[in-house]
């Protein structure tokens, strides 16, 4: 049972977003700056695929239900790259840059210190410039708010899972502008 | 040295938000609603405390002064009371709803796993609503967001620590859309 009342029997942070209209659109508009602008070397697959993992680590099921399925719908891998990503990224099929961020991302996961030199090292041997590690960075710590926020509050998760699929098609066609 | 070019030879997420206006307007806007709007039940003061005392727990300084220096300066309180705050708020001189709340925060830091019912229950039985929580939690989920993004980057602290009073006293009469 969520910590606060929640009165739009809505799951996650959508049920947050319901209650909450006021900390809703500022939050709507940070996912879709960071997972949906084009300002990012990294397609919008790659970001999703990015919060899904940290979600997974954050063991956020709402979460990495949710990116999982925005990741899928917009990688050619599909689902099943990205559940190889979510089961081990070194042996997943994708590229070293994309395995040397998400490596990054896990440090960020993990604790608020600066990422190690080695795994930095390998990310620039990779490819990486200042916007791939900056990006992979901000937005690994941002789903460190998301998910303190939907874990925290102990917030339902859906009761079916086909709610991620839904959500999928409405975020991928519409942004994070539609979802609250 | 930070792990991305800085230009602006500006240290924290000072540095951050020149190098990056794309991401810096809505992580400002997002301050802003958290710690100013006036939807909260917990006056700005208390905001910023619970901002820097997260922002201690997770062991970044350039957070920590800055919003240290943001509670003192609106807090009866002031620098004394914050240091007492963040040296251990079970003895600290402040209210019992705020000890509460400041107990949340600390789990909401550690972890992205539900805050345990007894603190949830502590804060009730001090008075603490809805709202109450739900803005505790998730002022400490994003700054568990917003120390990563400072500390993960290894960005630099400010050399003279007069910077935290000067941003204070922006801050304070002007609010973070005059921070980027």
């Amino acid at each position: 049972m969520p910590h606060i009342e929640i009165t739009h029997d809505l799951p996650g942070i959508s049920g947050l977003f319901a209650q909450r209209p006021d900390t809703a659109g500022v939050l709507s508009q940070l996912a879709e700056t960071l997972l949906r602008s084009g300002d990012s070397p990294l397609s919008r697959g790659e970001r999703e695929l990015i919060a899904a993992y940290v979600s997974h680590l954050n063991r956020t099921p709402f979460c990495a239900g949710s990116h999982s399925a925005f990741a899928a719908a917009q990688l050619d891998g599909g689902a099943e790259l990205v559940a190889a990503v979510l089961a081990d990224p070194v042996t997943a099929p994708v590229s070293p840059l994309v395995r040397a961020l998400l490596n990054v991302a896990a440090e960020v996961q993990a604790k608020a210190a600066p990422v190690c030199d080695e795994a930095i090292e390998t990310a620039r041997a990779q490819g990486a410039t200042d916007t791939h590690i900056h990006d992979t960075v901000l937005i690994a710590a941002a789903f460190c708010m998301y998910n303190r926020y939907v874990n925290c509050l102990a917030t339902d998760v859906p009761s079916d899972p086909s709610f991620y699929d839904v959500a999928a098609d409405l975020i991928v066609n519409h942004g994070y502008g539609a979802a609250h």
